[in-house]
């Protein structure tokens, strides 16, 4: 009988965000009239912006006539979409990435799995702990890691653990490594990372040839002016990183997908003997053979963000989330629940009050409050103890989140 | 430094239809009076159905509105599509095959390649001989091969001629194989495969404990009423196959993206200690983790084709190209050249007039009838001396590419 790839029977539990899915089926299944407040999964609630409408409904008549109608694009993503990024996210920004170094597809997690193809096996992997599931995952499904330990902990990956006791800034690793996957504003705690700390990690990348994968789906909601967007406003990242970026967090795009890679093109790896490779040209190979492009309508829409009008249509959306991360800290404020995040971030990390354990508590405010939030614990061993609640919903919504928490603890 | 995987250091070439572009690209900057004619990629030219564009636009509309916005679907794809599939393309031809089978995606040559994370590296894979080149070159970055040889064949893959001298109906393998890639209306020969023939394959996959991993793309081409449309019209299919299936060649999709793969529920792959595990759970576990779902607008549009105007649109525009095909093949019959494929297919196959190389016909093509193919060699080393015309463009092209060709051969 053909063999299944092993790996995958080593992974502890399902998914973690098609897991809290289930137990929420589950949970209306048994009380129908129950009416949840949902401020788990990072999933955004308001409307597309009219720019991206626009460009969308102009894109979709382009296909309806033949002398305008579109095929394949290329598999990089088109030149008008490229350009838009490489100009407004990044050159605007003092970053030098060029539109060649931009890699369009259909989304994040998409590309921060599918990067591990292009690696070696052998290569060593650092990850934060409570970090989103998906880059450890992604390493166990592809053979990188040993079974994982009593904690969750996978063999062989090494953890970073992130906590109110270091202030949620990680150490630099003890040991060589290879892969570094950082977020920033980061998914689960909803802290930032300043200029000086990327200097740390470039530089380290740079003197144990490593290399960072960086994951900037939620730079969009940073209003502080002094913390980067990008790892490439860093002196010396361009020959150390990889940075994955997303429209689904900045646009609402997360049911219309579309997302991006940025590879410069002197990013190197090495061959077992010690050859040189252009990290560029094997993810290009990759996205040619194993990729055919974004929906042509989606590109346009995305395109249209970088309007005048684009732009503050999103802004404008993303200021009501922003709002919301802050009436979620306050309301846990009052309460005396100690929370950090959700400032320039759309997640707030909140530290469990009294000994209830992350799912003990999911369980409490899904039975209690109807409100669901996603436990600390499904992102690490580091995260037990805490919790995370999203600011992707409405206004009410997020108010009638706090009112339910006032009664419950 | 970062060690890469030094598998895609094995592939001989770029992706071939990268390398074309390439091609054409620098023969255009050179010649930029040249008027070519396309007959190359297998890319769409005809504008989308009127009910495609329709509900497209509607699905467009539903995400400006707060009410009606829809975020992440389902990874696996909205129900609404996934039903339609099953009852339309499957229920409705006596195939067995429920909702929960059919596994939305973005492309077929995504599905194709993507499918391998889920097996192990020591099953033995086949392919046909010629053949879509992306079974081939996934498996050489998937570690699966040695280095090729002089010929283009990679070691360790299992090749199975198709040229006329068998009528292009590859022979059973000699040896056990696990993984055998199958395509009917066959890409790049053109040629369909009979009931009789594809209960040949699943008898032996049944006998030998294989996978077979079917792609129909192009299954909306058969006319004729006695092929099959879906391995799983096949007796004891769904105990030993994956089916691929694309919009792309359906409805005009290559620019829109979406496709699907089917899973019975009951194929199994096994561990090495000869446990058996469901290969549909693997593959949701690796759609939830490294995928996030189709469009929503294009998942709306693909659903269009179902509805009675959206067939009939649908089925007009693919005899257009069934069409250009027959106006292709009685081009080469007039020529003396002899043509396969064709018939069920969009794709002719021809065998290249005296001794000329597939790579010298495509420049003398391109260069003195500014008509651009796809060498066989490019598909696989028994290829050589062949060349794949494609029916995928206006009338008016293909008709001007016929008395192109009778100028110079």
């Amino acid at each position: 009988m053909t063999q299944i790839n092993e790996n995958y029977l080593k992974l502890t539990g399902g998914y973690l965000f098609s897991e809290i899915a289930r137990l929420v089926k589950t949970f209306r299944e048994e009380n129908p009239s129950a009416n949840l407040v949902r401020l788990d999964i990072g999933d955004v609630t308001e409307p597309l912006a009219p720019a991206v409408i626009q460009a969308m409904h102009a894109a979709v008549d382009e296909m309806a006539v033949r002398s305008s109608f579109r095929g394949y694009g290329p598999e990089q993503g088109h030149g008008f979409l490229r350009e838009a990024i490489a100009k407004n996210d990044y050159q605007s920004r003092g970053a030098d990435i060029d539109a060649s170094e931009i890699f369009i597809s259909d989304g994040s997690k998409c590309d921060s799995g599918n990067i591990l193809d292009i690696f070696g096996a052998d290569n060593v992997v650092a990850v934060l702990d409570p970090v989103y599931p998906v880059y450890v995952d992604t390493n166990v499904m592809a053979g990188h890691t040993g079974p994982a330990d009593a904690a969750g902990r996978y063999g062989g990956l090494v953890y970073l653990p992130v906590t109110a006791e270091n202030n949620f800034v990680p150490d630099l690793p003890r040991q060589r490594v290879d892969l570094i996957y950082l977020c920033y504003p980061n998914n689960p705690t909803g802290v930032v990372a300043s200029k000086e700390m990327l200097q740390r990690w470039v530089d380290y990348a740079h003197q144990n040839g490593s290399t960072i994968l960086y994951d900037a789906a939620y730079e969009a909601y940073i209003t502080d002016p002094s913390i980067p967007h990008s790892i490439f406003e860093i002196d010396g990242a361009r020959d150390v990183a990889i940075e994955f970026r997303s429209f689904s967090k900045t646009a609402g795009f997360t049911g219309v997908r579309c997302a991006f890679t940025v590879i410069p093109k002197g990013l190197k790896g090495k061959t077992q003997d010690g050859r040189e490779a252009s990290i560029h040209s094997l993810w290009n190979r990759r996205h040619n053979t194993k990729f055919n492009g974004v929906s042509y309508p989606v590109q346009r829409g995305a395109e249209a963000i970088y309007s005048p009008e684009g732009r503050q249509q999103v802004r404008a959306t993303i200021e009501i989330y922003l709002t919301n991360a802050r009436l979620v800290r306050e309301a846990l404020k009052k309460l005396g629940i100690q929370a950090y995040g959700g400032v320039n971030a759309p997640y707030v990390w909140l530290k469990i009050p009294g000994s209830l354990s992350s799912w003990d508590f999911f369980n409490k405010l899904l039975r209690e409050a109807n409100v669901v939030g996603t436990p600390g614990s499904g992102f690490g061993a580091c995260g037990e103890g805490y919790f995370r609640l999203s600011a992707f919903n409405s206004r009410a919504n997020v108010e009638e989140a706090g009112k339910r928490l006032a009664k419950i603890i």
